[in-house]
């Protein structure tokens, strides 16, 4: 009996651990949510038979144009933007998400699994450019 | 005592399933976890000295141009890439990755939470494109 | 005396037949002309301090954008666009011109003699790819 | 006579300035020259059945990431090009090159008079963007 007592007690504090985990990840979408999410807007709009590979590529480059168009007059840009203003960050985040949304729905559309495809690339360019050793001169 | 118990069964069967999710999910990774990992792999290299806006934005547009490469002389491409052998599937998929990881990456140097103004591109365009009433005629 | 008439006459059909040749050649303009143009309309704009290379490249990829999307939705589309509107014909001549004016002037700007570089490349393709004997089965 | 002798003088200066633009325009390629090799060379090999608009825009859109990946490592590369050695302008020569002659492609092969387009958007551009008067403060 005190066996199960602590049992339960082990299994309350991992559950809690998991939900803070969880917590902590509000806001850390995954790729999957995001093609899910995207799967059901077309889906109701009857958009499936628009989204074609071909389509879906020109629809992300068109985007990727978008996004060119901020920086295009700019001169070298530098990190974290610290002079442009709020409303062209905003604008600059709604481009990268269209480059991002047309991405997965298009890789969906060709049967590709592109977390585990980029997980896999992550390793696959590790082994290409090793890191220098951490130690020794 | 028997309170307890199934307090114990109650909470061992919620560990279960989350842990089920989480085999589930395996594989589901997301944007935060793939912008950490690259994060990690320019710090290692120093790299992050190459890492301005522009610079990301160039190496991405190369990456969409090799993605197009594969999808070029072929006319219309039918959804699932039935008659691409595998090969070029696996060569497709590096492709996808590498402009992802270079978006994600051109976020991160941007400091736009590309997971967040994504999942609000979403809700913004379900407001933009009603979705047809799944009701009536 | 005799000797100059007959001078003046061949003189003149000399220049008469430039002349037909250049209305000939109307609407046959010359990259090197293109470029001209362009120098004149940045110069008295005082825009030549903007037109850096990356710049001028990210503008044209901002036009290769507004480019694919006349093509994003249409699936495959047949040569000639015998189903697409006037209007829509029109806009296309813009976009593809936008994106040739942005391209001679990031060759100006980078001192490539375009003209010059796309003959030559003409011909290492020639070599390259060598066209199938036109004799003998 | 003497007026004979004026006009011969006339008409041979007229020639001579001729010729001296035609020797100036030596390599001053014009779309339509370039246009008309790209047919001769596609129909020599029996290629104008890939020649399909969308496909020559994927083709397109490739060159420019090979193009892109020129700049891409840069940072912001100055005018002319003075620290690039021979080689790479060579390169930049060929794939500013290989973006032209399949713009010109795609141009023609979706009935589209390139020149004319450019020379309208120019007078467009004008329009559009008036330059500052010369005159006057």
């Amino acid at each position: 009996m005190e066996g199960d007592k602590k049992a339960a007690a082990a299994m309350a504090e991992e559950v809690v651990e998991q939900k803070t985990k969880e917590v902590a990840a509000a806001g850390d979408v995954s790729l999957k949510e995001l093609s899910k999410k995207l799967n059901d807007f077309a889906k109701e709009r009857d958009w499936e038979q628009y989204h074609s590979p071909r389509n879906l590529l020109l629809a992300m480059i068109a985007e990727v144009g978008e996004l060119s168009e901020l920086f295009m007059w700019k001169g070298e840009v530098r990190k974290g933007l610290a002079d442009w203003d709020e409303a062209e960050k905003e604008h600059l985040g709604e481009e990268l998400s269209d480059v991002l949304l047309y991405l997965i729905r298009l890789s969906d559309m060709c049967g590709v699994d592109l977390g585990d495809a980029a997980t896999r690339k992550i390793v696959k360019n590790a082994v290409k450019y090793p890191a220098p050793s951490k130690e020794g001169a």
